[in-house]
């Protein structure tokens, strides 16, 4: 029986974070209640720190952050089959509501009542316990540890992109923004087989991780910020959220290329030259978040087709959750941050 | 026996056409000559007769115009079998490569190497007589007239974009631009199922000209420029080439819609607000004339799943060439002009 | 306020109805009661009415038959927002689980758990009232009929047979089985821009219901029954159910076709030369019901692109239901019985 | 310049092949020719060498096999500007028409006309000196040996199957039948990010030659013809061409699963109980050769994501073609053969 209270660091302000006894979850007849072992840090999360908003979404109220979670289950609702206390799992943070056309086409993460965990109003997982939908809650094989696991989520967004890009295998790739996302979604393309992989980004210690993965070319966007020394390639996959950067990139595809847009997180990309895009007929696709990703991403870290390991170059504890958040702002050498629960 | 002279209205320089002799087409071992009957006048006809250049094509020889064409086989070359002389045929107006990678891969509209017909430095079918590949010549069932014929080509344009946005039975639809290609959009959208389908202009006279097609809802884009009153659509086909059209249709998409774009004819599109793109997962494809189209857009107008009559405003002979491409560039009630031949 | 009680025509055994006072349906909070106005006789209605079993599903209960029914809701679940007391709607007869893989994944058709209604032992829509879930009972426009609307239901499995063969415009089709199912599948391949339609069966009568649609031509498989009279064409929609069908109909598809198979519905299909299916590339899908496809085929009932009444020959009342199923099973020239209630 | 005759292997009759000089390759202007260095031996190699037939195609008279090759360019066609004399190449071994529908949509492994190395009365390429078509002549990069390169020819076969699924990352997979095919068809499948790859035979010898492929499980389908310890997949790769092997495959499949024909090469499948299909939605595909693939399989080969060297169990020269062909048919245990030429 659990006893200890539920712990969490709560963003009372801007770059205020208090580690404060928070409310128990309560477990509906379709959840689950899971202990959190660890969550990683996301862009969004040190957003939220930094100016407590994106766009128009505000957290104006004490908000719980951190979306990107596993941990082991510690109590299931009265609906549940497929999950048992003890499982190790980890966590799809979206709650959509199952009732709408969006939901029942398989299209839920477009679900307009879709709670999103550290997405204001909705609380996230960086606390002791939290309450998830059984039905998006995936158990994980044992040789994954709780970090490789909360480290699933990123992974299904790179896992959506190629996805929605129909990514074909022997093709070639740039992926601009060389954040987790760009990691990620490269690969992703690598996973489904892409021939030359190509990651630009700005930032010269950015690169410098690149280092680690061995199929990916890095590349210098300050020093060729027109990408004119990137030879042309079938698919982009734009995660910089860069001004300008689409404009950039679509006289960098080859006919019947696409384009998915996984960086573009605010309003605004200034002027686009669309001619390139029907002169060589490309396809662009906007990517938000993930639908139905989940037991396939477990899949390829499981059988060691992709690396969420070597992503994490920076650990923390739950007390020092205003580190990790102010870390992940400041230090560009950092790639992903987690915090053990 | 073909003796008379091969008679054609040549561009000599901006809005000005002459009726000359002309030379007689050359037919090689895969082509056919065909006797021109019916000519229609595209947008980039009457484009090209008053600037005398669409963006950096510069017709900057004497050309021969037009390129929606259909006549009868007169002459076949040495290694033609699937056409006879006395054939009524509709012309597909390019001539790929054949040995590319786009052209073995089934994406022959994109071959860097195509050679499209009044396209500069290539000559047209305001001409008695042409040649053509025979790989892209069609017969025509006999209850389809030439000018039926003729319009096989815009409607292909129409077919491949309905086509590339893979679109689905009982949707809705927007078609930005109330031309020609506009209405055949339209047309194809109906002739694939598609439920509600508003077409949108600027202008009054293109407006009414709409209402001999009952099943499309005109929208008057003059007294709604930002469409606030089109009930969100599951695609957009824009064929207005209208400034900041993109910016605007993107907001009328539904979550997981296409937005085709055929009307971006020239660099530059201003600026764009992806954040709908990505929100709602919106598909954007460029549409470039088409490819592997024509048996089936003649099937359609063979069954009188598409009205092809129902477009020709006006009509002209050969020797009022001049007169048919100007009045087609000033008079708004104008939606297609013929040249019979 | 509702008073009279439940009728409904309950099958007591093979060939034994009973026209009795039935359960109250109990509505849920996500649920809405439907005064039923009229439903249709499906196939599966009259061979459970004469076997008392499908393969291996068993009426071994007494048991309502009929699911494609529409009426008026009297009632309405505590959560249910889109649908008010007094809407004419048209009911689609399933109730997933919504918490499986499938159900999530759009694929809803498919889930194990799926209560499907007039399908052992859930029951169905010959009755003054039924439960539905309200996520699956959609309101019609106003000059759709009751009748009709019953029809939406047929209509899908039609819809989603093209849908599922991607089906594009200016094609070639040939139908296997000139029932309901067969004519609402020409009538979609028809909405979607198909070219040639062939309906194919054994039965003179049934062909001659046909002359009503003067798109489709009737082929009299009696009299060929290896179809060597049909023109190869680019998909076939196998309703038949035929032994042997699928074998011969391979023969007939062209190079990349596809053929749908909506007509196998027990086990056993005689031996099947595949080779045709390597040589040709063709494409085999199974089509099972129907998902997410109500809204789209009621828009195309609502623009007339599909013509449900022409496919009623026979109306019977609740007391006549008997006669109804009856009728069906034995009148070829039957097309489709329809109930008021 | 090349001086010394043009050595070949000829199949005079079933089991004699006689070392021969052989007619000197003639360049056609869109031609090129090669100076082979090494040759796999084909499944249909030895059929053809066994019993000089397959199906009703009929070697009947002296031919040259072999249509796995690579080499060294040593002559090129007027028209020929992509490929120079020394450049190091596979070979794709067909040469369509160029002309026909399916060419010019990019199903030109369809085209009615093509010629196929190695397929009566087509010659191949057990020889010193061959000619083929320049657009379907590839350059290797300089890492990968001619052995390896010849071996595109067969990796490309299921690279194709994998992409006719569209078979998706994560996912698990079933491949029927041990062989070559079957084997590269699982590291295509490995290569697309397949999670669990399950490969199936009744022969021990081969099942043991797959310990060289550490992330396939071996399913031994002599002990277990049923397949009924094989847990569901969501698609299945049939490259052995076991009678009855349809009909059990379909059980095993997942809802929504593919299901690819590689193996069915002569006509005739026995009995299949299709209700699998429907009930599950499954999709069955069609696989004959591969169109447009050899650039994307020489990219996969380069980055080492597919293993050719592995494949290979036995080598012989030219002078040893008999035996290099009779070995193939008789030892289990062998897996590719090459010969070096």
């Amino acid at each position: 029986m659990t006893t200890l209270p539920n712990r969490a660091a709560v963003l009372m302000a801007p770059e205020t974070i208090e580690i404060m006894d928070w409310h128990e979850p309560v477990c509906g007849p379709d959840d689950v209640v899971v202990d959190i072992a660890a969550v990683g840090v996301c862009g969004s999360d040190v957003h939220y720190f930094r100016h407590g908003r994106i766009g128009d979404t505000i957290a104006d109220k004490p908000i719980v952050l951190g979306h990107e979670a596993a941990g082991t289950v510690t109590a299931i609702g009265a609906n549940v089959r497929h999950l048992k206390i003890g499982d190790r799992v980890t966590l799809e943070p979206q709650r959509p509501c199952g009732h709408c056309e969006q939901c029942w086409s398989g299209a839920y993460n477009l679900c307009p009542d879709v709670e999103f965990m550290a997405n204001p109003p909705y609380h996230g997982a960086f606390a002791r316990r939290v309450v998830n939908p059984a039905d998006f809650t995936f158990v994980v094989p044992d040789h994954l540890s709780f970090e490789e696991a909360a480290l699933i989520e990123p992974l299904a967004v790179g896992f959506w992109a190629v996805d929605r890009l129909d990514l074909q295998p022997g093709t070639s790739v740039l992926i601009t923004g060389a954040g987790p996302i760009g990691v990620l979604a490269a690969q992703m393309a690598a996973a489904r087989g892409a021939g030359r992989i190509v990651i630009s980004d700005i930032n010269t210690a950015r690169l410098d991780v690149l280092k680690r993965f061995p199929r990916f070319e890095a590349h210098n966007a300050a020093e060729d910020p027109q990408l004119e020394n990137v030879e042309p390639v079938d698919y982009v996959i734009e995660c910089s959220g860069a001004p300008g950067i689409v404009d950039r990139v679509l006289k960098r595809i080859r006919p019947r290329g696409g384009l998915a847009l996984v960086g573009i997180n605010v309003h605004g990309a200034g002027p686009i030259d669309l001619w390139p895009v029907m002169a060589k007929e490309i396809t662009i696709v906007g990517v938000y978040r993930y639908a139905s990703i989940y037991p396939r991403a477990i899949a390829l870290a499981a059988t060691g087709q992709v690396d969420l390991k070597a992503l994490i170059t920076h650990r923390f504890t739950l007390d020092e959750s205003a580190a990790a958040l102010g870390q992940s702002a400041k230090d560009m050498s950092s790639l992903k941050s987690v915090v053990s629960i």
